[in-house]
Order: C-alpha cells, then sequence, then structure tokens
C-alpha cells in the first residue's frame, strides 16, 4: 500500500522528527517527503510524504497518527491512498482540445484517474467522449435557468473527487459550488491576473503584449481569481492575429492544464489562502 | 553608407514595387527587407528596409522618395543612417542592474549607441558611471519640487536621442515627456498588464503567481501603459518569497531592457497606436 | 486565388525591385513578403511573398516569371497555390501522440492538408485512425524483409506531397527516399545533435542532463542529419527517472512536429545545405 | 547559527526519523529540507537540512551525529556552517560577461561568498577586477609551459574553496586538478553533451540548430564532460550568424553560471557519480 501523508500546521520545532518518527514506529517506509515553511519562526508549515505501508490500514494509521501527533502539533492533515484512482468529472463547452487532451492521457496512463462522465452544455462532443467509453450528458444552459442546469449537474457530479472545467464557458455560482463540495480545477485562457473574464486572446492583442499564456487554478467563487496552481506563456509578435493566437493558446492551455490536474491527482497541491504549494 | 528607411502607410497594391523600384533606380541595393500589413484589405502597411548607398547623400534620396513615392502613397516615413550613433541618455534610482548592464554592453560594441549621461535622483553610482567616462548629474527629486527637478533634466537632455528609464522610479510629468521630444523606454519589473504601479513582485507573490516578468515599453502619459516593446519572464514556486522574486526577477529586468533598447537603437520598432511592430 | 513564391538564389543588387516589379505588372497583389540573405555580398538570398492574384492562372505567371525574371537572376523558384491543400502521409510505429496530435489539428482545421493515409508496422491504432475517416495500412517490418515493406509503402505513398514519420521507429532506406522523390519530416526525441539514434530519454538521463528536446527534421539518408525545422525543450530535474521524461518529452514532440508540419504545408521552409530558412 | 547537513547514503528505512530525531535532540531545530531517493528498493538516498542550532558547536554536533547516526546508515555527510562565506578564485580568459557578472552579483550580495581573486591569461581585466578591490593575477600559459602556469596558479589557489572558470579558456590538467582538491566550476557555451569542446556557437551555426544553450558543470579530466549543475537556453533562427549567437550566448552564460556558482556556495549540489542532485 502506497499512502501519502499532507499535513498544514503551525512551524515549530520538532515537527519532522515526530512525523517521521511516528511513520517508521509504525511500520511505514517514507518513499519521498517534500516540505515547506513560509517563515520558520511562527511561519506555516506544510508536508507531503509517500510511505510504504506493508502491514496494517491506512484508517487505523490515521486514527493513531491523529491522536500521536496530528493534534499535539495543531495539525490539519489527511491520509490518502495512493492506489485509489480519484473519480473525475469534466465540463466542457464548444473548444474541445482541453477534454481531448485530458482523454487521451487517461487513455494513456499519464493521469491516474478514473474520468467517470462528462458534462456540456453542447451537443457537439458525444461521439467523441462515448468512443472512450465515457458517458456525456448534455446539459445546455439557458438564460433564467441556470439553477435548474446546475441542480441537474449536482446530480450527475455526486460522488466524483474532482470536477475540471476544461474550458467550460459557464460561471459556476456560489451556490453550486458549496452544494458540490470538492475541488474544481479551471483553465483560463489568459496569463493571470491579466486578461481575466471574457475574451482574453482578443484583449492580449489589443494591449499589444509579446507573451501570452494559460493559467489553471482552483475555482472560487471570485472569477478567476482562485489559488493558481500552473501557469505557462509562449512568444507573439506582431503577427499574431487574435485567431493566431487563439490556436497557440490552445497548446498552452491543454498543458498547463494536464499538469495541474495530474499534481492534484498525486495530492501534490496544498492550498493556503489564495496561494498554492505544489511539491 | 548603410540607410535605414522606415515606413508606415495604408496598405495598397504595388507598394514594395515602388519602394524598391525606387532604390534599384537611385543606387541603392537592398540589405535586408522587413514588411507586416495589419490586413491588406483596408490595413496599415510596416516596412522595414536596410540598403547600401555607395555614391549620394541620404538627404537628396529622402526628397526624392518624398515627391516620387511618399506622397503618393500617403506614407509616414523617415529615413537613417546606421553609421550615425544615437546619444542616449540614462535615468536610474537606487537599483543599478539595468543601468551597469547597459554600460558594459556598450563598452563591449552590443549596442550601436553613445551613452551621453546618467542622470539620477541618487547619488550612488556616480563612482561606477564616471569610471565608464560618462558624465553623472545627482538630480534629487523632492517632494514638492519635482517641476524644478524635471526642468534641470530637459536642460541636460538637449540633443539626446532617447531616454531609457533603467529603474528610475519617479514618474515623468506630460509636460516633460511633451517638452523632451524624443522616445522614452521604460523597464517595469512585471509582465504587464499584470501589476502595474508599485511593488510587483510583492503583489505578484501575494496573488501566488508561478511566473513573473518584465516589460520595457516605451513611455506615455498613462502609467505602465503605453506600448509594448519586449517582454519576458521566468517561473517562481512558492519557495520564492518576495525578496528572491526580486533577485531574479533582475536578471529578467536588464535583459529585456537591454533587448528594447538594442531593437530601437537599430530602428527596428515602429509604433502603432499602442502596439509595436518590431521588425 | 492566393498564390505563393518561394525564391533562392545568388544575392545581388535589383532582386526586390524585380520579383515586386514583376508581381506588381502582372495584377498580383502582394499580401506578405519575407526575406532572408546570408550574405549581401556574395550570398545566398532566400524569398517568400503570398500574392493574391484577382485575374489569370498560376501556370502562365509561373511562365511568364520564368522568362522575364527567374533565369536572368539565376533563381531556383516554385509558385504554389495556397488554396490547393497538399496530400499527406503519416507513418507511425507504436506510440500514438504524434499521430493523434495530428489528426486532431487537422479535423479543428489548424492543419491545411489532406491526411491521405496513415501507415504502421503495427496494427494498434487501426480503429482511431479509421475513426476520422482515414484509411489505416499495417505494413510490418521483419527482419530481413524491409525491401519488401518499403515497396509496399512506395505503392500506397504514390501521389502524395509530404510524408510524416510521427514517431515511426524503422529507418528509411537511401533507395526508399529516392524512389519516394517527396519530403520526409521527422520527430527526433531529443534535442538534435545530442542524442541521435536509439533511446535518447535513457541516455538523457545517464548524462545527467537538465533539459531535454525534440528536433523536427527534414529526413537525409544519414540518419537524424537532416536539416532541422524546429526544435523545443523541457527542463528536468534530479526527480525525472527516464520514464517521466519519456512523458515529459510527448509533450514537446507532439507539438514541435506539428509546427514543422504546418510551417511545411505553409510553404515556409526552405532547405539551404543541412540548414533551414524558416519565414 | 545556521548548519547545512548533507547526506549520502544508501536508501533504506528510517533514515529521516533518524536524522530528524538526532537534531530535534540536539537542539537543532530543522529550518528547510528536501530528499531525494534514486530507488526506495536499493537505491541511494540524498538529504540536505538546514537548522539552527542556538547552543553548542558544530563540530560537536558533527562528532556525535557521526558516531550516532552516520556511522549506522552508512553515511558520506558533511556539516557546513551557512554563516562562514567561501573563498571563491575566477579564472577568466579575454570574455569579461561571466566574470562581471560575478563580480557585481557578489558586490550586490547575491552571491554568499568571498571573491579572493582573479587569475587570467590575459592582462585586459586588470583595471576592472582591481576596482571592485580584488587582487588580478597575470599568468600566461605559453606554449609547452603549461606546467609552470599551473603550478603558479596552485600556489595562488591555496586554501580557496572554489574555483570558477568564467569562461577560461585553458584546458585544466589532471595533475592540476587532483593537486587542487577543491570543486572546479565550469561554463560551456553549448547545450552539451552538444558541441564540446571548441567554437560551439560556429558549429551550432553550421549544424542549423533552432536553440543555442551553455552548461554550467563540475570540471572533471574528461573535457566537458563532468557532471551538469545547470543548463539553460534561447532560440535563434536563419538569421543569426554565428557572431549573433556569441553576443545572445553571452547571456545565456553569465545566467548559468551565476545560478550554478550560486547553489555551489548554498550547498544545494550533491554529485552522484556522473549527475548531479540540486536541491
Amino acid at each position: 500500500l502506497l499512502g501519502r501523508l499532507l499535513i498544514t500546521c503551525p512551524d515549530r520545532h520538532g515537527i519532522v522528527a515526530a512525523v517521521a518518527g511516528f511513520l517508521a514506529g509504525s511500520g511505514a517506509n517514507i518513499v519521498s517527503s517534500d516540505q515547506h515553511s513560509t517563515d520558520p519562526e511562527g511561519g506555516e508549515f506544510f508536508m507531503r510524504m509517500e510511505f510504504n505501508l506493508e502491514h496494517g490500514d491506512l484508517d487505523a494509521l490515521g486514527r493513531a497518527f491523529g491522536q500521536e501527533v496530528g493534534e499535539r502539533l495543531d495539525m490539519r492533515w489527511r491520509l490518502t491512498d495512493a492506489g485509489r484512482r480519484k473519480r473525475v468529472a469534466v465540463l466542457v463547452s464548444r473548444e474541445d482540445h482541453c477534454l481531448v487532451d485530458l482523454l487521451w492521457r487517461q487513455r494513456r496512463g499519464d493521469l491516474d484517474a478514473e474520468i467517470a462522465l462528462v458534462i456540456s452544455n453542447h451537443p457537439d462532443h458525444r461521439a467523441d467522449v462515448e468512443g472512450f467509453g465515457i458517458p456525456y450528458h448534455h446539459i445546455p444552459v439557458e438564460r433564467g435557468r441556470k439553477q435548474e442546469a446546475e441542480a441537474r449537474q449536482l446530480e450527475l457530479l455526486r460522488g466524483v473527487d474532482l470536477v475540471v472545467l476544461a474550458r467550460y464557458m459557464q460561471i459556476l455560482s456560489g451556490e453550486f459550488l458549496d452544494a458540490l463540495g470538492v475541488p474544481v480545477i479551471n483553465i483560463h485562457h489568459s496569463f493571470l491576473p491579466a486578461f481575466p473574464g471574457a475574451n482574453p486572446y482578443q484583449r492580449a492583442f489589443e494591449r499589444g503584449v509579446k507573451i501570452i499564456g494559460a493559467t489553471a487554478h482552483y475555482v472560487t467563487e471570485e472569477l478567476d481569481a482562485g489559488p493558481i496552481i500552473e501557469q505557462d506563456v509562449a512568444r507573439v509578435t506582431h503577427r499574431e492575429h487574435p485567431d493566431a493566437m487563439v490556436r497557440l493558446g490552445r497548446d498552452i492551455e491543454r498543458t498547463v492544464l494536464a499538469r495541474a490536474v495530474k499534481w492534484h491527482l498525486e495530492d501534490r497541491v496544498l492550498v493556503h489562502g489564495n496561494r498554492t504549494v505544489v511539491f
């Protein structure tokens, strides 16, 4: 059994010794370990450990950890079983490049997840998605009837661990996010905080920037303002009109989104306020 | 004599033929040529040609060009002599990395310019600058007495062809820019349009971006909003505090500024509204 | 009709004027123009022009160009009709990421080509390729029977304009290349000239490089030594084992290959000895 | 006192617990910790810890560590005092951009080192170096008298902790390296393993690569074959002749070298065979 322990707590003396000592004493062999402190004096401490557990189960280990270490050191922590694949739902509108890229990576074994379903406000991608053996749900979002659409989506999303917005062009309501209760990763087609909202490539063109980008972030109620997981960029010149930027941008968007999703699936991302620690 | 012809005009049939035909007929041998059209139908056309002129002078060539080609095709154009080095003034505050980089590049022969003087609101860099044989003028900018300082600066800047703000942390007034009458290039320590104004690295840290950048642009009256010449970026992680970003950022700033200045000196940059064409 | 004129010739006075004058006189309106000279004195001159031709046909234009300009200036030149989509064949072995990427780009309209057929020495990709409505030919290459396989391939490749090796792991013989008579683009999974030949990621790992890359090049008889069209790279650290490099490398390989193929399809690549000019 | 503990040992259960437990028990507060294992089963384990030690001294801590942990777990380890600045010697030939960059970074406080001396086989940089208050030694390396020159160098290099070859174009003999006994970092002006040895930019031009690079590595007896610390790259096109590559390359060389030197000074680099772990 490959387990992962993720910890956030106030930094203080002896954390590593306490955690590593506990795991060693429990027969867990640490395979990798990453840590970060915003400030050794009074800062926040983050840790990710992967360990092999040859005997015993994760639940018992977790209970013991909470009692012996977690409470004493004021930790928020979670234990995950790396062998349990997360269930992912993908939401998408018309542009299919991010969706298709996720489907192919999953099929190739690059994404350690089950893509449980795809939901779209357009019918276009049904054949492609079903060709991968994945259920496709067309839920139109009509003007003034968003609540209804979100209710249907919530129904379908029960039991998923992660929702990925792979160029889904509808804004999710705060009520929806609350009711959903699992992380949502979005890909935004600009180098945030530049050009949040609509038509970023058009606006990048008008501003005359020499580099365009894409940003994968956790979705919060405020549009394009959630914790950033990953960003990347590409050069443009005066030659690139907005439609050429759209084409170039697709390659960045799909790669940035795939990295962010992969890291999330591997429990590498810890959120700290509006920032992320990516181990 | 190596000449450069820079043209902006409405796009229409026959421009290249007219210009190339004129130059060939004048004994000018085209060495390099770049052109760009925002739209072949009704767009704006930009061109830069370098040519060898073995006999005759540039003034006569210019007069003939205006009469035979320029007026007929509604061109804004200019002819420059590549052999005439532009006179450059550098303005700088406390951070010296951009200043020093320009001085060294100039000494090494990478920048085809004469650095005529350096002006700073701090006395700190006198020895370094004078060590390069370049006059250093310390003009403090005291609260409420900016106009006075700008008047002294204008006096010193008479006759320069370009002003470079190499991390000069004072805002230039619109009156100053008007009176100056030559281009001003600024380096801003963020990836514009993200984080204009003060403390961009601190704000980048707070926003949790994964990439930081720098932007060289022509200065206009609106702060950090002028036409962008060049940008570049560097990756950061959760490990980089703002002071580490400042350090990393220096390497990007100096390189981006040097490229922009070099391209300007070689007459490669044409301004079109708030955008640039860089040949 | 959108035409393209591609020229290679010894550099000398008056080339641009002659070409632009001819096109203007023939009613062709130049839409874009790029040129390059290795040396204005005695070097080689390269040019690519796109033009609109409202009346007349390309063949007549070509005949006139040859007589009036081409012969006089010692040019190798060709005229292409941008509206005529090139016929492309893709050869692939087991790894499907480059193949799949080309298929999707083509379907999205990013590649101005018809993918006429796919040939593989493995049967694996039949369903995927046929799902795009493209014929799939499985031609095994057995030890000692390569000549036979190449003969079958040549049969199928009759009439194509370009062959793309999208991770095709067989070496093409010089006889095959001669008989084929059209350009072949290969993607090699290293930053050439580093690590030509087999297992580049394993060797990159062993050498301890900090950056890996991919190279798209025209195929010549010498393995991985043909003219390079495009390259790109990605950072790695001590953390990346060869299998992680393989995964990371896929994203670079598919993007580099797609760029090279797109540029070739748009007649942007001129070969000059073992180097390329990419306009 | 800020201490650093660097460990290489066979991977096995309980290493982190043993080390962290020892440090906690010794009153050392871990400030940062990085680790890497080439393989949790039978691989090599690497660790770097920074810790605050409020009472006691590093020597006593080291002795205790060796007895209680190091020997038992078969470790190669060293303890360094982060407050003790390393003494660095810079060797340089004609090109000054790497030298100058190191001098400025050191003066700005970016490099935690004392630059103790500069040695050159040319007299050119004396004024610049002495302007920084650093001794400059001109040791010509005449054909057939290299041994003599190396003997003089060794004399001067006694007591330094690191030698940096900042574009020093002489090959160091194996005898010299043995006698020197401290690490030597070289900057090579190509993307190794491509273009080792002389004239890499000329050869990159001839091969027609689209990206050039630089490599910082520890020097071993075999030319340009030692463990790589850092690499970086820049794009080139058909436009860049070798002299333009030289100019572009300078910016990469100085940055890559400065990063490698900085990481070495901060004890972030562990050598493992011909590869490096950079924490």
